[in-house]
């Protein structure tokens, strides 16, 4: 079974089809809207969407509800037919044994799209699962995008449009930010969170069970949606790993428009991640693999709704800066070392200002106050003081972004020094955000610069943070794009190696097979032979050349060094007769059950720098490319890296790049840099590998020997598994 | 120069001395206080501490100011001695030159403790700094405390007190938490964050520069005070490592009503701490140091103020948890997960309920409900299932905490469950804490639980994080207590070798040298011997026993390796005469000019797995035991540890355990444990020697050779450095 046409099977639909992409666009604007299963019992779901779209919405409404005549002053149909118009969107709040009726009569009555609202399906158990597919056959085949079931609704808040068809407790104010979410429950929560800390948003989604449209339908229709500027998503699983990097990469880093995605993908540890299938019933891949798809499509993780919110206030302002340098502004010392601390640790550079710049500011500030970064414009500082400091500042070449820091003081002018910022930042293309520390007093001056936009935190730290994201965001945007690479290989060889092995009942390949197979791929290594005998042994050893290297070759033996399986350094004939017939002794009386094939002579190279490479194929994702520097701790400090195969070219340098140990592959202390080039196409030619040969589950190639730069690198051992 | 008595001269006042402690207690409950400098001027400093005092103060209050009858309709006296009855506290806000003369007043006229507001001190230069040198010797010589220059007051909430000697623009409500800040203007940001979320202070101080109380006086005090549960700090430096150490121990983890210290030491990275020093003027110590400190007193170390807040509200909350055993119940699937994934990640445990809990819980819960842990009772739940839920859980023994998490949805009961949560919390001793996100709609309910002191965060991962730092601080009040070990050692015969190196002009020993010192402080190590001549290499070596290591001994070559100054595993003699004139030739082409003593000839030690050990003399702290895994890597992955000399057993064990390489020294795959007794003799050996031997400012051992458990550890290499 080929695992990219598995892949696409996972995935229901890879973009919208063009003649559903017309009806999705009404889940959003639709001109009518019906509600099925419209109630008058207060506090009831069906009589919240009610209330929740007569409130609000511009279009024209419909509720539906055979035993009813009118709710809210709103007339009732018995069922959607009798309305007796066209109704672009369907919200059904029914029974989930009704929905399938229902939704018939969708059909049958012209509707364009549909909500389903209810629960009682996947997430209940087989039954459950048995009816939503059913639910989304007869969607698929009607071409009907159908949202749902079990979610809290959409919220559309264009004021030409203003739908509300969620049973939310509150209609969120208008702005820039789109919210999609797996869990309902979660969005009152944030749309609570949002009312209290002024955060806006264009779209509000919670999309439930993803029968039909899931997260990608959305992501394709905010990618383009001209009110969206930043993209925020809570999910519980992805449903196919290489078109969300696609999609995503697109969003975030190629079109023009680029636009930030920051996810939350909960269940990050096992316990969480078991609490997950057991809320959603779906099964997600690892979260190795969540975090190689969010660093391969440029979505940033966040770690909480606290941190995913801060990040969205500075990423959806219009103003990036343009590099890393900041400076700090501030009434109040400590505060500034605090953000002096903040920002180095969040990887950003805080350049001396300018002398020029140091004897502007000497002009009219206090001697006392400090003219350097940060600058201390002392206590009892006017908002005229802070105007003066920040014109200094902006003007400074060598400063791209600008941290306002204020605490609360006597003579702390709070709202005048909120408007100077606010006015100062109409002049610069520099980003300028505001600290106004505190909760209370401060406040007239946050919503000074709420209104106006300019990113306000009330903490440092999270401030730093921020500025830090953008600035990786930016250079995301900006990055040199590559393309997958494909080298020519003997597919055929190399499918041969594994049939035969099938054939031999093999799961676990043995180092001979496992070197050819990896030599097929264009690996180079030492030269090595499989010898049978004593006698043949040390005659190819002669041949290669002393010192060799044995190892026993056995498809039942995936530990070779346990076994005494493995011997180096044999320096001429004589040691290799007598090492042959002593590791067959060693290697039968420890498992006496392995078929042995022979024992493995191979020509032993000169020492380099050992690194890993290795794949594991995630159920759900397909194949995991890993990378990681090699030797005795690599247990203890787990320095290795994920990607999703295909990789591209700079996937395979951003892998060699990010390990912690990457600077002993750069050379240190006088060493000459290692060959990354060659670990670059190892790792391309392991991607392809993984995704040509798809009967291969998991590769070790441990170590992999690599010279210094211009001389490669060599597989000293390798180990293949194929699926059972 | 000895370091320990160098450290107490830099201690100013290691304890409140018996003759100052009365008196320092009037500075938080004098029963009468003047305010020496009051100001009619609205906005002015000396107007705001007297309207501050007016507004709240039950004792006597009494302004001065001579060039006013009164002010807020309080009598104004010309000067202290005016007032004619007795002052307990004066506050002088005053200019800095005047400040002098006032505070001679007021010994004079028999003031007992005094605060100094005003700045233009030691934070202006050198003209400051001479005049705080000579109020702070006039406050030592009359045993008067003073606190200040430079800050923004005390606040003592007491009702039978209500003492606001202190400019900011508010009065705290009353609480159990005291706040100490080194900086005034962060004091005013603090005090409006807390007015925001409802916290309140038991004392709050700002204590400015420290001329003579500091830091150490205020935890004294605060140690005993019945109304502080948990104290927060704010510094910029600490007077006096050791003291603080021995202090924060007592109060963190000996006494019986132990008190969580958290602290933020501003400065942590170069550029802060750049940024601090220009702040403060004073030279604080490295980071490593800090944490070393913190490490050592079980103080808590946050990195933002609103980690220290998060991380106060748990633990100022009367009940720890016994255990680290979390259920988590809640509403909401998506944040179910996502608090579980906090926990987990935070390194809590959470455990599945007991089968018998599970039966109880789904008597009343639906069926859809989850059942394990996460318990989710299902987004229609009314407070009575909350209360189920609780009621179930609080009973399993294999719970010691549970987390309440409630998005406010439709049938949510906000009110009604936080007043659940507040009634089952009496009933049990175990650690409820509530999470009720949102900001709006939760608020009533999150008002009921904040005026019952339930724990109560916005987000689950503020909670989990606190939680789990409550564990951890029960954890360190219940740790084992050790002693400093002092071993018998030749104290002479060490301090004679360096004597000898002094006379010699060296300030780095040879390896000889080197050795030999650490074998007097009864470190083991491979035999060895320095040789003169290829003669003496030859015979010593023969005596040792092949094969035998060489290495230059040399005062004037720091890397014996990059002058080709190291040669292992030789065989014979012949081949040790060979060498001895080779690295005599190589090292002399490499370094003519360096003086040589000879070549040391050492016992090659069998394999073992190779640690560093080192000291360096921290200019403001003295010195630094570092511990870390030596080998290829350490520079890479920086897996070292510190802590301040003396070290005790225990916190030389902590040391062992706290390195991610740990797991290799308590042994891999099968491994036999090392020599774990052997390492932590060897910390506490070198830990001693830094202390008597105050001469020397740098030690590296590199490598210590561990062995298995038993069989001990040998130093390889070593490095002395001596003061300049």
């Amino acid at each position: 079974m080929d695992i990219l046409a598995n892949q696409k099977s996972i995935r229901k639909e890879p973009t919208l089809k063009e003649e559903k992409r017309a009806s999705f666009e009404l889940l959003f604007s639709p001109k009518s809207v019906a509600i099925v299963g419209a109630s008058r019992r207060k506090g009831s779901v069906g009589f919240s969407i009610l209330k929740n779209m007569i409130d609000n919405y511009k279009g024209d409404l419909y509720a539906v509800n055979p035993k009813a005549d009118e709710i809210l002053g709103l007339k009732c149909y018995p069922t959607i037919k009798d309305i007796g118009k066209q109704v672009d969107l369907a919200v059904l709040i029914l029974p989930s044994l009704a929905i399938l009726a229902a939704f018939k009569e969708c059909i049958d009555g012209g509707v364009k799209a549909v909500i389903v609202i209810s629960a009682g399906f996947k997430e209940t158990g087989k039954e459950g699962a048995a009816l939503e597919k059913e639910l989304a056959e007869m969607a698929q085949k009607n071409n009907i995008p159908l949202m749902g079931p079990n979610c809290l609704g959409l919220i559309n808040t264009d004021p030409k449009v203003k739908l509300n068809a969620s049973f939310a407790q509150r209609m969120p104010d208008e702005g820039n930010i789109a919210f999609l979410s797996q869990s309902g429950a979660l969005c009152t929560a944030v749309l609570d969170y949002a009312k209290g800390e002024n955060i806006g948003f264009s779209k509000f989604v919670s999309f439930g069970n993803k029968a039909d449209i899931d997260e990608l339908c959305f992501l394709e229709y905010l990618k383009d949606d001209p009110k969206t500027k930043a993209i925020l998503m809570y999910v519980e699983d992805l449903v196919d790993g290489q078109a969300f990097i696609e999609l995503a990469r697109e969003i975030t880093g190629e079109q023009e428009n680029k636009k930030p995605i920051i996810a939350i993908k909960s269940g990050r540890t096992a316990q969480g991640a078991k609490a997950a299938s057991s809320h959603t019933g779906s099964l997600a891949g690892s979260d190795s693999a969540y975090n190689a798809i969010f660093e391969q499509s440029g979505v940033i993780r966040a770690e909480s709704l606290e941190e995913m919110f801060n990040l969205a206030i500075g990423l959806s302002s219009p103003k990036l800066p343009k590099g890393d340098r900041v400076a700090i502004v501030t009434n109040a010392g400590g505060p500034g070392i605090m953000a002096t601390d903040a920002c180095i640790g969040s990887g950003l550079q805080m350049p001396v200002l300018k002398p020029e710049t140091q004897e502007e500011l000497k002009k009219v500030l206090p001697p006392t106050a400090n003219f350097s970064n940060p600058v201390d414009v002392i206590g009892d500082a006017f908002h005229d003081r802070y105007e003066h400091a920040l014109r200094c500042v902006i003007n400074d070449p060598n400063i791209d972004a600008i941290l306002v820091i204020l605490t609360p003081q006597a003579m702390t002018e709070i709202k005048e020094t909120a408007q100077t910022i606010v006015d100062i930042n109409k002049t610069t293309d520099k980003t300028i955000f505001a600290c106004f520390m505190g909760a209370v007093d401060v406040l007239p001056g946050v919503k000074i610069l709420e209104d106006n936009h300019i990113p306000q935190y009330r903490f440092p730290e999270l401030a730093a943070k921020t500025l830090s994201a953008m600035v990786r965001f930016k250079k995301w945007g900006e990055r040199s794009k590559t393309k997958v690479v494909m080298f020519k290989t003997d597919n055929a060889a190399a499918r041969a190696i594994i049939n035969e092995a099938r054939q031999n009942g093999q799961r676990l390949l043995t180092v001979e097979q496992s070197l050819r197979v990896l030599q097929v791929y264009g690996f180079s290594m030492p030269v090595f032979h499989l010898a049978k005998s004593a006698s043949e042994a040390s005659k190819k050893a002669k041949e290669i050349g002393f010192p060799v290297a044995m190892k026993i070759v056995s498809p039942d033996i995936i530990h070779k060094l346990d076994v005494g399986g493995v011997k180096i350094n044999l320096q001429n004939g004589k040691e290799v007769e007598t090492e042959f017939q002593e590791m067959m002794k060693r290697v039968a009386a420890s498992q006496p059950k392995a078929k042995v094939d022979g024992i493995l002579i191979q020509a032993m190279g000169k020492k380099g720098r050992e690194v890993i490479l290795g794949m594991d194929n995630d159920p759900h994702f397909g194949p995991l490319i890993m990378f990681g520097l090699g030797g005795t701790f690599v247990e203890v400090f787990k320095d290795v890296t994920f990607r999703l195969a295909p990789i591209r070219e700079a996937s395979a340098l951003g892998m060699i790049e990010s390990i912690r140990a990457y600077s002993v592959l750069k050379g240190v202390r006088g060493q000459k840099p290692a060959d990354i080039e060659a670990i670059k196409n190892s790792l391309l030619r392991l991607s392809q590998l993984s995704c040509e040969l798809t009967d291969v589950v998991e590769i070790d190639i441990n170590p992999l020997m690599v010279y210094d730069a211009g001389e490669g690198a060599h597989v000293i051992d390798a180990r293949l598994i194929l699926k059972s």
